[in-house]
């Protein structure tokens, strides 16, 4: 199904067509492109409300600059759907984050309007920064750098960082604060309170348009004109705003707030800011979800909902007859409340993940021991550290490709001590549809090297439940070592998964079967990818060994003397990056030991991969279940029997 | 030398001792804890600058806080010394940083005062949060918890992530901001001007104390008197200041300036605000190197000047007789600037290591192009991908232990965008005297599981000359690919440094020497150990062959052919963690291609190392020359000759 625009989208294929419109009809492209992304969203599914948000913004940017010249950084991205669709995407949109489609997110190989790749937040300011230095240092003087990015990424410490740097050089660059005070969840810390003062100062607001036009005209006077109205415009604002700004602190000139939904007035004040030289900052103010009924009232579910009917607004689930298995990150969300019901040390964490953790189940039973603490996840780590030295037992869940903004933390503050802190990562290995920004590749390999680092995943919800049952005990705290406990997006295998819990034996893999002439090593979820596989290969006559190794330090040595004793063909499987993961730590063992076996590493190539459904990716890099059996069969010398293997069912998303 | 302390300091053995005496003999307890730290460090060396500048600081502190049942977090750690001296380590202060003594920064292990071990900047806001927050949640009602933190290290977006939580959730936390204008170079950034235009405000500074004085008095009468001295405090702060408080946006109540250097003021300042609720900041102006009038003259050279004499002020240096190696800082330093001199592309980029890493060579003769961006490792990385979006080759130069700052920048901004940024790793390997929070262990783990990413280590001078002539040529950007040139502190090997440049073929090693039986395989300047190995195996009649292979990614596979053909033992070297890092990759590629060499892997261990000489900690572990020769004998299964090996001198420092 082919989405149909509006008379006047239809004919607006590049920003160039944009800004050869009358601005009179910006209001309508406005409407034309909103109902364009409801309609495309409702039938093919991503994120929503934070478009709807910038629809307005996105149509005034492009008008106003001259884009690709000028260079326009999204933060994030996931808000960039307007823009795409204004910058010669809109006959691809509908391929929208799928296998082989346009990627979700601004994307620099996708498009030359994309002026810098994102995906995670709070880059924008330092990318946009560079590029405004490197044009300074070029002598381009006409050129404009653009940052938007959110409330929500502000809070990060990155952009904290890129401020302070941008106010003591020279820089012409603009920054666009779209505050809708949302992230994914509402926006938290005292950031968010210090803007809601800035907007609601009504005696500022009135006086402040006569400032912004007095010192669009007067820059255009020279140095000392410039001086004289910076030092009115400075006085004023002290006066009038009667309290502190943030950002003039930090010596950039705030402008704001505006009506991010008013676009010719936007068009207006962005004309004006492309005149005032130095760093600034415009603070517009939009809403989440604007212009769908819907989406405006629950951000946090209207930010990816899948697909909906745009008329009734309901969102289409799939329907069962029978129980399915549960989200992974429902089980972590559900267990942690469980075992804190019993255990009072017990404490969550999340950067600004509530709802994609489900820590938000123990945020809202246990107010006092769960904590969103924004898009912060260095803080997040040594937060937790602090309270881990005062004896407190922390389950820290950050996505596996966020953790690698905090892996210092890791080392630094948590490793080194000693500290019993429990990292649970979620989003481990392909993210899916989020793409290569979002695939949390490499955690194995970077946890792995860190000495005092248990490394574990599990190939199920009992397992996940097992081992966040050990760790939350005190004896876990004689270890002196902290723990990386990743598990993938989506959902596990046992729709009966409230088991009681049993302890785990740190560093004790399991035998799933024995077998023939080869063993297949699995880590995690994917261990049930080699169920499938020898399922497939029984009908064949090959009948491989399979081993839920569970971790990947301390690895079980008994078993992989039993494993290397009985078996001279291994494969490991892991979804994973193959350098210096799962089944690089196995062949370290081997040769530390003297085995000779011949090992295959299945695994994340050493390339980018893109996105699509984590199933996809599986089969492009050889790790699906057929894959695994393809591995066997290589690694055997046999021969693929070809028609068996069709029915087989798959069984990750 | 053991160092005699004054009379009064003689007679303090812990914090309780200090609390004991007399409010009146303060300032001289401070005298002679200055003079006891010059007189230390002007014999056995360490750090200097920072720690007189808080010499009142720490005696107040100590004075005014119950520790270590009230959490002291100091910031870095190495102004910690008069900390340490205080709490019950003089006697043994004279193996600071030594081989088996203690630590240079507060450590967890070394004593229950110190609350959290530190080394890199701006985790201690983070850690106290956690504290404060556990001690709450605890019901701890009077135990407090202080962050010591520097205006360097406020820069860090860590520390601003840490406020925004702090000002946002119920706590008592005391922040100390140490402002000194110095990291370890001169801090940078606009928060340095906002921090001064504060403590020129005069006209607030004159009432200050009167509303301090209320505060601390009404805060006895409950929750309404307390308000309404808030009120009047903010009204008044909103008058005098007639400037904005960055501090106070973010809900952090804000004391100061006041003298850091008025021991008796800050106890009485930090009495009353033990009586204040909430979070809140108190701002002390210091001069680092206070009290020794070379130090507080040349800040960065006395931050960490080695022995010199107390009295002349002469630092004492090696007198040398012949030419020696520099240190690879200056290679690179200079390197940079004499290849820049004739391409205007490059540009030069290091968060807060201008003297460290070299680079204020360029910044003085090219200020327009080398950038130091402050305590910033992330924003650092995105900047230089920002830069290098526009065409620029960046040399982003960063600490490997600081590295693990920036890690998602790295993945996320440069190698998924392919962008060709190169950075420069200095301190790779063990970093000697500053210990396991500095030790560059992991790098080349963390980077070689990142797709697009070369890892390059020189062995010498020359290579470390040739690979940045190489990567700063425009083919490089053809490649689409960044690259990890990792190289130690200290000295290299080649006087005669200053050697032509010579293009280098990306992934290829270097043969040194054929042998027989055994193959050793080297990656960068540890190279050097594995020649004087083969130098003493010679005497013994053992002839190992010996490579140095550059790159860990992309391996020179065709040399690794060469080896696995000739050689079925292999010994890898490297000053990196074993766990997935070089050896790993030599391991891989051998089974990905069937070979069944024995392969012995050097390198460091999977622990924690601690401090010492980079011999003495190589020795440890290993991989000095006599341990890898050792290692040699082994994998032969012969036996070391005793008398051959004592005269080998070692080539690193």
């Amino acid at each position: 199904m082919k989405i149909t625009p509006g008379k006047i989208l239809a004919q607006i294929n590049s920003p160039e067509d944009l800004r050869n419109r009358d601005r009179s009809e910006l209001i309508q492209i406005c409407d034309e492109l909103r109902q364009y992304i409801i309609d495309d969203v409702s039938v093919f599914g991503g994120h929503f409300g934070a478009s709807l948000g910038v629809v307005e913004l996105s149509v005034a940017l492009h008008y106003v600059f001259n884009t690709p010249t000028d260079n326009l950084v999204w933060d994030v991205g996931h808000q960039a759907y307007g823009h795409k669709i204004l910058t010669g995407r809109r006959d691809v949109f509908h391929t929208n984050r799928l296998y082989g489609g346009i990627s979700g997110f601004p994307k620099r190989k996708e498009s030359k309007y994309d002026a810098f790749g994102v995906g995670h937040s709070s880059t924008s300011i330092s990318a946009a920064l560079g590029m405004s230095v490197a044009s300074q240092y070029k002598g381009e003087k006409n050129r404009q750098h653009v940052a938007v990015i959110g409330d929500g990424s502000m809070t990060a410490g990155m952009a904290f960082e890129a401020m302070n740097h941008a106010g003591d050089i020279p820089n012409n660059m603009i920054i666009i604060l779209n505050d809708n005070c949302m992230a994914i969840d509402p926006n938290v810390g005292a950031l968010k309170e210090y803007l809601t003062d800035i907007t609601t100062s009504h005696t500022y607001n009135r006086v402040k348009d006569e400032v912004w036009n007095l010192l669009g005209k007067m820059s255009k006077f020279g140095k000392s004109a410039q001086d004289i109205v910076s030092k009115i415009e400075n006085g004023l604002k002290a006066t009038l705003l009667n309290q502190s700004n943030l950002f003039e602190s930090l010596n950039l000139r705030y402008f704001g707030p505006i009506d991010g939904h008013d676009v010719e007035y936007m068009v207006t004040v962005l004309n004006d800011l492309k005149d005032i030289p130095g760093p600034k900052i415009l603070h517009c103010i939009t809403t989440k979800g604007k212009g769908y009924a819907l989406a405006e009232k629950d951000q946090t579910l209207w930010h990816a909902p899948g697909k909906f009917d745009k008329i009734t607004g309901e969102i289409k689930k799939k329907v069962f007859t029978t129980p399915q298995p549960p989200k992974y990150q429902d089980v972590f969300g559900n267990t942690i409340v469980e075992l804190a019901e019993k255990n009072s040390k017990i404490m969550g964490v999340t950067p600004a993940m509530p709802s994609g953790s489900s820590l938000n189940i123990m945020m809202k039973t246990m107010p006092d021991r769960a904590f969103d603490v924004g898009i912060a996840e260095q803080h997040a780590v040594t937060f937790s550290a602090g309270m881990a030295t005062q004896g407190l037992t922390v389950f820290c869940n950050i996505y596996s490709s966020f953790m690698q903004r905090a892996y210092d933390q890791v080392v630094h503050d948590v490793a080194i001590q000693e500290l019993p802190v429990i990292f649970c990562l979620d989003r481990a290995g392909f993210a899916g549809a989020d793409g290569p920004t979002h695939h949390g590749a490499y955690d194995l390999a970077y946890m792995r090297c860190i000495p005092n680092m248990i490394v574990f995943s599990p190939m199920n919800e009992k397992e996940l439940r097992d081992i966040m049952f050990t760790v939350s005990q005190d004896d876990f705290k004689d270890l002196k070592q902290c723990i990386s406990i990743r598990y993938p997006r989506g959902e596990g295998v046992m729709p009966e998964w409230r088991t009681p819990f049993e302890k785990m034996e740190i560093g004790k893999g399991r035998k799933i079967k024995d077998g023939e002439n080869v063993a297949i090593l699995t880590l995690g979820h994917i261990g049930n990818y080699a169920v499938e596989t020898c399922k497939i290969l029984e009908k064949e006559g090959i009948n491989p060994a399979h081993y839920d190794m569970r971790f990947v330090k301390p690895l079980d040595e008994v078993m992989l003397h039993e494993i290397f004793q009985n078996y001279d063909k291994v494969i490991t499987v892991e979804d994973g990056c193959i350098q210096g993961g799962f089944g690089s730590a196995v062949a370290e063992f081997m040769l530390d030991h003297n085995y000779s076996a011949q090992i295959k590493r299945l695994g994340i190539p050493d390339r980018i991969v893109e996105h699509g459904e984590q199933i996809e990716l599986h089969r492009e890099c050889g790790f699906d279940p057929e894959g695994i059996a393809e591995a066997v069969r290589a690694i055997l010398g046999t021969k693929k029997i070809q028609q068996k293997t069709e029915d087989v069912k798959l069984v990750l998303n």
